[in-house]
């Protein structure tokens, strides 16, 4: 049975064209309706055959009684103000940022009778825009839900029931702890893979050909579009940067054991990194 | 038709119980030997029942005329040390070790008439042990050989055509060149992630349960053995702590582009990241 009467989806490239598939295979709204600013996404969508599919942001929230902000974390503002004077009363706005305290603020934008609860599906890729989407790409991901405490029960549990029903594990904790959650597992390994990618460039031994699989899953995610994680690292700035500081300080330690040949030192740093990283594993 | 008399193993892990099994299933040699310093590992060797067994280094490379010394680096003195009285004359030594510098050094302690010929098998991972072993580890896997310059042409003809028979790309480059390339492409990465790993931990948002395969991937290789790796890294100190000091920089660029919400200067340095990744990929 429909759990919505129409949803929106508004910004439709990896993220967004996931969820309409999602939603479409699950039956989960009446009908699905989707925007994107770039016409070559649009075409894609288009081929989809699951949502009708608008040019402006504005036209495609009417109507909707569920609207999902899927746009970059940096433009959420600008996109809450351009829909907000045609969202339906009552309609309830969710997004899948990965930030949550910077949007948080920016949904202030929204209307007082459109309740905003944010998500973040822990799902993605390297892989950018809508061509990528997968009907199946949030299964058995975990989905953060960020309440703020004063939230409107029927919307929250609105939201759940979405984010839940596309298959995710949901986590609800609020927004300024999720930042602090995903700088840890998400923001500073993309910034750290990154460095490490630009530091083996520096290198004068890289060889290309020679690089093999270590490397390449090392630096998978460094291989992300910049103009998407420009946004993240900015708008969660003050826990990338000191996970950022901590790397340092961290490779500082090594360098410095090796340099003074302190095989002792060596050892317990590596044999802790061994220990954390085996623990990993075991929750996969 | 075995191209060999006997080959002799000699401290029989991950590789050398790949090579034992490769060289059994290609019929590389008219006998195999093998020796291993742990009665557990030599009990795996024995359940392969591919190659006589041996508690003593000396009597396992008796009679044979190539000898593949797979111990950790920083015991390759002491191994060289211990089968140098047993070797037969003209019995030809390679080894499989992840620097070539130091091993080049230890290899004196061998007999004149005992040619030495580094090399490299660009395989393994963070599974350590025999028992992990598999006769396919080195197929279409990079190896380096690192002739001196100054070899027995016989002896690194007889070295080529082992390591290409297991299934290895050969890659020939001296024993200083080769350490630097390794430190760019195995020993940094394998540093970094370490660093990372710990950084993670130190993080007061890191989540065991929350994290995903991005944090995974980059941190995979930290999950190696450690004992074998300080060996490593100890005897490639120069160029290890090198790239070290490059994550470091490069990690200090990143943090103070995002302290200072400086867009374009991120931008343009994850940029340089992807498009680095994405030239990996198009080499695999």
């Amino acid at each position: 049975m429909a759990q919505f009467k129409r949803i929106a989806v508004i910004g439709a490239g990896l993220i967004g064209g996931s969820v309409l598939l999602a939603a479409a295979r699950r039956g989960l709204a009446g009908s699905l309706a989707c925007w994107s600013r770039s016409e070559s996404s649009r075409a894609t969508l288009r081929a989809f055959n699951v949502a009708e599919v608008f040019e402006s942001a504005a036209e495609c929230v009417k109507e909707a009684d569920l609207v999902v902000v899927t746009t970059p974390v940096d433009t959420a503002e600008a996109t809450f103000a351009a829909i907000a004077p045609a969202l339906s009363p009552g309609a309830v706005v969710t997004d899948a940022g990965s930030v949550k305290v910077a949007i948080l603020l920016a949904a202030r934008r929204l209307p007082a009778v459109n309740p905003f609860i944010g998500a973040h599906p822990m799902a993605g890729g390297e892989k950018a825009g809508a061509s990528h989407a997968s009907a199946s790409l949030f299964e058995k991901r975990v989905c953060f839900i960020t309440p703020s405490g004063q939230d409107d029960p029927r919307a929250l549990d609105r939201v759940r029931t979405f984010w839940k029903e596309l298959g995710s594990t949901l986590t609800e904790t609020d927004a300024a702890k999720h930042d602090e959650i995903v700088a840890a597992i998400s923001h500073l390994p993309h910034a750290a893979a990154a460095a490490l990618m630009l530091a083996v460039m520096d290198q004068p031994g890289f060889r290309l050909e020679a690089s093999g699989q270590g490397l390449r899953d090392a630096t998978r995610i460094a291989a992300g579009e910049e103009n998407l994680w420009v946004g993240i690292l900015l708008a969660n700035a003050r826990h990338t940067a000191e996970g950022l500081r901590a790397v340092e300080q961290r490779a500082a330690q090594l360098r410095q054991a090796i340099e003074s040949q302190d095989a002792a030192t060596l050892r317990q740093l590596l044999a802790e990194a061994r220990i954390a990283r085996q623990s990993l594993d075991r929750n996969a």
